[in-house]
């Protein structure tokens, strides 16, 4: 049967890492997960109680845009974390950041538009672009720029549209405020738009990351319930888009998806409302970086730029490896660690570097770390 | 602001009349709801029940093609229902037929491909083929060959794709084995894809449907646990797909939605199991159904053809109004009840045209057929 060749997507490398884990464990071995991406917790205990008290009244579809208190509920949390007054007409929920990206290239680029990624990122973006039928077109950023995109790319690659994330995945690294605004100000002056993936506000450490609400209004902002919130099977997210942009997000949203999941919808609205376990998550992910940083330097794999969110690192091990591939695949069979190969972030350099994960239990970062230094140990840089 | 022109979506009018129906009742009147296409029941009881018990465990990401036990008791239920013997390998759970739709789309068709539509249909297909960069070719069906598309139609209008729906949205007539099996043999032989739409199977009154994996493997076929199993709000459904497009789709799964989400996909697999919520669910439809043709024949609505499945009947209302949309607001007006004009399903002729929907209660279905009548009484044809 016929197929298209936007359909041709890569693999997912870190797929083929799961289930050799997967294998491992099957055969016995006890196994360290620093691969996976999302968070060990649920959602927050006291969200699901009120959800299973609602589960009797049907749950059907809800208006395309969402429920409209949780839009207003959503408003409100911008307002308090960045102190930015948002009309709640501007917020769109969505099935998830994925469906919210989906929604946005939709409404902003035509067949082919050329979209800015800088990389290492988050391979899905590079992926639904070429799904959709327009060019990612990949701009390698370097550790001295601490991975992030520069204004300069908009007009270099002649660019319809560009994403930026902060705190990114795989680096952790957060823009500025400065930063931001420079990049949005260099989108406006050359008619690109500009798409802000926020989906690690919240899990942040030194500083409180920057939302790209608080530099300007034209922009698409994207958001989930999935990390800080701690609600990733749950598939729902959301998205602020421009004021003259609601009635065409809206309409394709409607067509698009219908709505988010309701029971989700009812979740997350719940989950706003638990700031305590929300903040006894994010001290996990606080012990768990310092106790990473601290335990990859004595490994000697001390390359990386220190996360400012996220619960990543992004290790260059260019002195071990020119195959980061096969060394993963040792480090999983004599180590029982498992570790992200940087090819999904970077198809170009992504041989050199590993991405460490930190969203599991202390107890399992502090076994990962003690069985990497023993598999590190007498290794020649 | 840049936007995209393949995101100007038409608007959805059944919106409209949902919304005129919501101020109507926000001024204190009472409105029959003949405009939703949506069961007016919840998921199934015993289903929910143990969904609550399961949701104090973390409901994280699911593999993207869905939950092993899910895909497996859908291939059950595949054979059980039209004694195919299908590979479970080839199941693929979806956030939705929404969901299922858009990747479907993207793994079958370039830029710019023409994909068939018989007019009247589901609104959505257009609006997503054209929202991912395709392109959508209506061709009009007639009330003879009972709305549904014909062989002659893939090379007619050079497409590389075919979506056909049975039983069909809006008019509830399915198509036949021969029929399924003409149109199967007509795609292949032109290398056009063919797209079966099967979310109203089980909803079905004189005789079962037709899958159309009982005449080809090389086909996608559509479906959803929003209509016979009620869980609209949940957005689950799923995909079967050919062997050789497992692969391609799973990618894409993973990339585009990640996975569908976990309660729901759980609620589904327990829904499955829940015979008799469903057959009374479905009762209740065909007592609907039977009263809703005596009814608008009786009040002179006669030009339709009888609904073999769903729980829509589309009248042709030519002898009373060239203005499907002003006699709708004059229905809602005069007489309290809220149709669709078929300008949603065929822009070319659904002027003429209403569907009416008895999804809601029996005693909403006698209220609302009483009210037509009265309002029809004296108008000339």
């Amino acid at each position: 049967m016929r197929h298209s060749s936007r359909g041709e997507v890569d693999p997912f490398i870190v797929m083929d890492v799961m289930e050799a884990a997967r294998r491992a464990e099957a055969d016995g071995r006890h196994i360290i997960h620093m691969e996976v991406g999302q968070p060990g917790t649920g959602a927050p205990a006291p969200a699901l109680q009120k959800l299973a008290h609602e589960l009797d009244q049907p749950l059907g579809y809800t208006v395309g845009l969402g429920l409209p208190e949780l839009r207003n509920r959503i408003a409100r949390h911008v307002a308090d974390w960045y102190d930015v007054d948002l009309d709640p007409d501007r917020v769109v929920v969505t099935s998830g950041a994925s469906g919210a990206f989906l929604l946005a290239f939709s409404a902003l680029f035509d067949n082919g538009a050329r979209v800015g990624l800088g990389t290492p990122c988050y391979p899905s973006y590079r992926q639904i672009l070429r799904a959709v039928g327009l060019t990612p077109v990949d701009i390698p950023t370097s550790l001295a720029q601490r991975f992030q995109s520069v204004p300069g790319d908009v007009a270099d690659h002649d660019l319809s549209g560009l994403i930026v994330a902060s705190p990114a995945n795989p680096t952790g690294t957060m823009l500025s405020k400065a930063a931001l605004g420079d990049l949005a100000e260099a989108c406006a002056a050359y008619d690109a738009a500009l798409i802000s993936d926020e989906i690690y506000h919240g899990i942040d450490y030194d500083m409180p990351p920057v939302s790209a609400l608080q530099v300007t209004d034209e922009v698409y902002v994207v958001n989930s319930f999935s990390k800080y919130f701690s609600m990733t099977g749950w598939r729902v997210g959301w998205m602020v888009v421009p004021q003259d942009h609601i009635r065409r997000v809206e309409r394709l949203a409607q067509n698009m998806f219908i709505c988010a999941p309701h029971a989700a919808q009812r979740l997350a609205l719940h989950a706003m409302d638990c700031p305590d376990d929300l903040a006894a998550n994010k001290a996990v992910y606080a012990t768990n970086r310092t106790l990473m940083m601290d335990g990859l330097r004595a490994a000697g794999l001390d390359r990386f730029a220190p996360p400012d969110g996220a619960f990543y690192v992004y290790v260059d091990v260019s002195d071990f490896t020119d195959d980061a591939r096969q060394f993963a695949a040792d480090i999983l069979a004599q180590a029982g660690v498992a570790v992200t190969p940087g090819l999904d972030f970077d198809a170009r350099r992504g041989h050199h570097w590993f991405r460490f994960s930190y969203a599991r239990s202390t107890a399992d970062i502090v076994e990962g770390l003690d069985r990497l230094a023993r598999f590190m140990e007498g290794r020649a840089r």
